[in-house]
């Protein structure tokens, strides 16, 4: 069995939890008040318990025996079950939830670290239950007395699963362009038709339900993302006693076989094909949430949620690598320092190599600034839903709106990075499937494809996010730089905070120089290079909150905080400058580089 | 069967090896004279003709069928050893070699370029008649005429394969350590016991023998790498006839299960275990290459030629995944053009988006750039051996020994970056084994680890080629590229050469500052980032050449190559600024920190 200092860092979480983010101020809010820094300790304990003893052991295994479609079923190794029954029994299903609903009410902070260890442990695995939340979360949200009733307890206590079904095979990105069918029956329930592609669990043989959040189009509706609508559809039909009744008309058509994140099953689904027929007849039995064209806007609250959760999947990914190259690192010998000539003096651990401890380092400072980005939004959450003041909630939700994309697309792209430094750390051994690094490597390459390519992601920080209600979320983001900013005045971080202000300065500049132009096409054309400039930027203020955070503290921890904000500050800030130069420069290369020329 | 147009692009060839390196001029000298443009082309014609019909198709039936070891010997696909055979009777295994060798006596830049479509096809199969080439040159270059005899001219005809066996288990960057023996034996020859590790193509069943060169140390002599010894090891004996005899005591302990590369057998061999008795007892059986203890100076003889190798299937494993993105790209349909708002107008190919163009440029420029980078220096290996004059020779020598690191360095750092760019533009497909792209990523991975991994590659640069005979190297160098940057005077490239002069200025700069310090300490902890700006810096210089022999032709291609200049100009180059204020900086970042706070 993995040691639990390989998947997760407590240390690093407490620090965060409770040295930065002040986790115990949020007890005196009404809706945290059972809780302490004891019930957050206990929850913590028991997160990397389960994780490291049943989640970590078969995630070696789980990727070499990836699911199987047989006789129209999945197969899957015992293991995966095993451990998610241990998590269901945990009750960590629910435990931001409202304790009405069986949830222990959980600051979004805590919970989301608590989910960082399974995700560390096993991505794969960690999947099924973190999708079922995000569902149930959404039904509560969104969904009708009776739909929370019969679909969101059974998930809750981890009976059934949930999925979220939105793309197609021919609309990915482009959910405009979805075509599945949902006709409204007499009895106000709808049958679906279509095809879905990419469905994470979207069948399996864990839970006796399973319940498919599903993008549909009712016909006559409006074209594009504006005739959308959510159903939830069921695999297998639900009696007002919450019995299972008859199977749905949801087909599993294949299994996509995938580089990485193999324990989690991906699934083309066939809906409404007549395979089965409930009630007699072919179609999918779906039931709306909400009202008919509003399903991309209710799927959007939960994808925001998605998108976090994705980020900080990337980040422990990348910092479960790191750790497992620290102590590959510190206990391989090769070579001798640089000064020592005598080819007969002992070997050296590879640490002592200035050139691996380059690597730990920007490894370490990309994915413990991941990690902070991550639960700073978390933390956030809990301000949105939890601040004193309608306006400070105001705030934190325009903030965290705010830093959606980038807490998503940051950490996917520097995660991997990670990963990718953790298999050179271990050179040819690294390159082996006798060591887990390889497979941190592909696990996390998805995370910059899905719940929104990283182009994606720039479009909506751009085009969307930076520029609606006149500006607003850029300023507010600027001002709690500033804040931090001022904070480092007179400290030995000031440095840090001259370079991050100008840096501050330069986004400013460069969002108005952009969309001065009154070219969206150009603007548009630069988004890219604009989300890696932007994400830095948030990256090294996080570097910089964190080396404030660690105050007096004297010894190895607080010392390698340290660190890595200087190494943040000298060797990744500074990348920032010349995309600031090529935005500020209206760069027109891609846009007039035509199709026919590549 | 794959289209030729997806491994790799002829037309790309043929303007670097044409347009650009004048191959043609080669042809005066005497050693090509029964060479022309036709010829060149035939063989050109040859190559990926093969490359595309027998080693393209098995490239992913390969993958997925890895080697197993069996009763000790190694089974594999047997479509392996079919394309194989084919390529050995093409007679393109001693393409460059003296027809004296059974050779064609090509020059090395159009032989890069043929071996460049085999890697590209299929990095795992080709690697087994690579491995062979270049062990038969290293005995040509430092073998007997009696080893010569023996065991080059069955590997020039494909009938044996070669290897090279340098790491141990315990021995992989610090060659310094290893513990193989090789005792001396009355009849002149030696027996070797030992373990060697990451030894490709170190055994199989395709050939009826196995040629080892091994580094293995002689009693008595130096400690360290200079009492380090050459030997053959051949699978099985050889006669005075040539004919097999007995089996060597050379044992395949075990393979090597990698995350790519699986074509190519990895394998732990076991030496003088006592397995096999040659002669009646334990002990592999030996051959003295050149002199005792001048085995690394003959092993790096051949590893240049080898990290050039490395370089050019690092780009063209990153073309070909550019290619397939491209075409993707090109047929993919998928949402519509940023200004389009009619959501009922058809969808676009994806490569309308401007990010999608973005990504395909920004591949563009590292395959094509590094491909040249290859080119260049297989171009300065043919001016090293034929060039008219004695001081063009050595020019060339130290202009190639220079760039050495670089090409190794740069290729396999900014081509699998291609080939992660290539999964992002396919998007969830790339991310399924369905399509080529995710195993390009895993494949390319290797690259950056062996030959000398990119930290390796860093110290060889900075420690050692650029301060070599006073920094000659760096002066060619920089006198090199300003010839470049006076001829784009007055075009519309001199933007560039502007800029690529001052970058080369502030390499010089730095180079003087770091070993100004008298501190090398400080100045290699510094290495990895001069490598990575001494590698834009040289690219940018190769775009400015390729922009500059685009000339006045018109049309896509010459607009491709364009575009993918100005790419690099605007979006690359300026990435080395902040590299070189860090390294200007003497920064002490990595160096200060120490080990236990990582």
């Amino acid at each position: 069995m993995p040691s639990s200092s390989l998947v997760l860092s407590r240390r690093d979480l407490d620090f965060l939890l409770h040295e930065w983010l002040d986790v115990g101020s949020l007890t005196t809010r009404d809706r945290f008040t059972e809780h302490s820094r004891e019930t957050f300790d206990a929850v913590l304990d028991l997160a990397e318990q389960v994780a490291t003893e049943h989640f970590a052991p078969h995630n070696r295994l789980a990727d070499e025996n990836e699911p199987r479609m047989v006789d129209g079923r999945v197969v899957q190794i015992p293991e995966v079950g095993r451990a998610l029954d241990v998590f269901a029994r945990t009750g960590l299903m629910a435990g931001t939830f409202d304790e009405e609903f069986g949830g222990m009410q959980l600051p979004q902070t805590v919970g989301q670290a608590v989910l960082a260890w399974f995700q560390a442990a096993n991505i794969g695995t960690s999947a099924y239950p973190f999708l079922t939340m995000a569902n149930a979360r959404l039904l509560l949200a969104h969904g009708s007395r009776e739909q929370i009733d019969t679909f969101v307890a059974p998930m809750v206590e981890g009976r059934w699963f949930g999925t979220m079904a939105l793309s197609e095979p021919q609309a990915g990105s482009s959910l405009a362009d979805i075509t599945t069918r949902a006709e409204r029956q007499d009895d106000g329930s709808y049958r679906l038709t279509g095809n879905k592609m990419w469905i994470s669990a979207g069948d399996h043989e864990l839970t006796e339900n399973i319940v498919h959040l599903v993008l549909a189009k009712v016909p006559g509706g409006p074209a594009g993302v504006k005739g959308i609508s959510l159903f939830v559809v069921p695999k297998f039909l639900v009696g007002d006693d919450g019995a299972l009744g008859e199977r749905n008309d949801v087909v599993l058509a294949g299994l996509n076989h995938k580089m990485g994140y193999r324990g989690t099953t991906n699934t083309l689904l066939n809906f409404g094909e007549g395979v089965h027929t409930p009630g007699g007849r072919a179609g999918a039995v779906g039931y709306l949430v909400g009202e008919e064209n509003r399903g991309l806007t209710y799927m959007f609250h939960m994808m925001n949620e998605a998108r976090i959760g994705v980020g900080v999947g990337a980040s422990v990914l990348g910092y479960t690598g790191y750790l497992h190259a620290l102590e590959y690192a510190r206990t391989r010998t090769q070579g001798r320092p640089a000064g020592a000539k005598d080819p007969a003096s002992p070997m050296v651990p590879i640490i002592e190599h200035t050139d691996v401890r380059r690597m730990l380092l920007a490894a370490k400072s990309y994915v413990e600034g991941g990690l902070a980005l991550g639960l700073y939004c978390a933390r956030l959450v809990d301000e949105e839903q939890t601040a004193p003041t309608t306006e400070e909630r105001e705030r934190a939700h325009l903030l965290l709106d705010t830093l959606t994309p980038i807490a998503k697309a940051w950490p996917s792209q520097w995660g991997p990075a990670a990963n990718d430094l953790a298999i050179q750390v271990h050179g040819g051994y690294g390159y082996t499937r006798d060591y887990p690094v390889e497979q941190f490597y592909r696990d996390n390459r998805l995370n910059p494809i899905h719940e929104g390519t990283q182009g994606i992601q720039s479009l909506d920080l751009l085009g969307r996010k930076v520029v609606q209600q006149g500006g607003a979320g850029l300023r507010l983001l600027t001002e709690t730089i500033s804040a931090a900013t001022r904070r480092a005045s007179g400290t030995e971080w000031a440095g840090l905070a001259a370079d991050l202000d100008a840096a501050v300065g330069r986004l400013g500049a460069v969002t108005a120089t952009l969309w001065g132009t009154g070219d969206p096409d150009l603007a548009l054309a630069n988004s890219h290079v604009y989300l890696e400039a932007a994400g830095h930027v948030v990256v090294a203020w996080l570097w910089l909150e964190q080396a404030l955070a660690t105050g007096e503290g004297t010894g190895s921890f607080y010392e390698g905080k340290r660190a890595a904000a200087r190494w943040f500050w000298r060797s990744e800030l500074p990348r920032t400058g010349p995309q600031f130069d090529l935005l500020e420069s209206l760069d027109r290369t891609v846009l007039d580089t035509p199709a026919d020329v590549l």
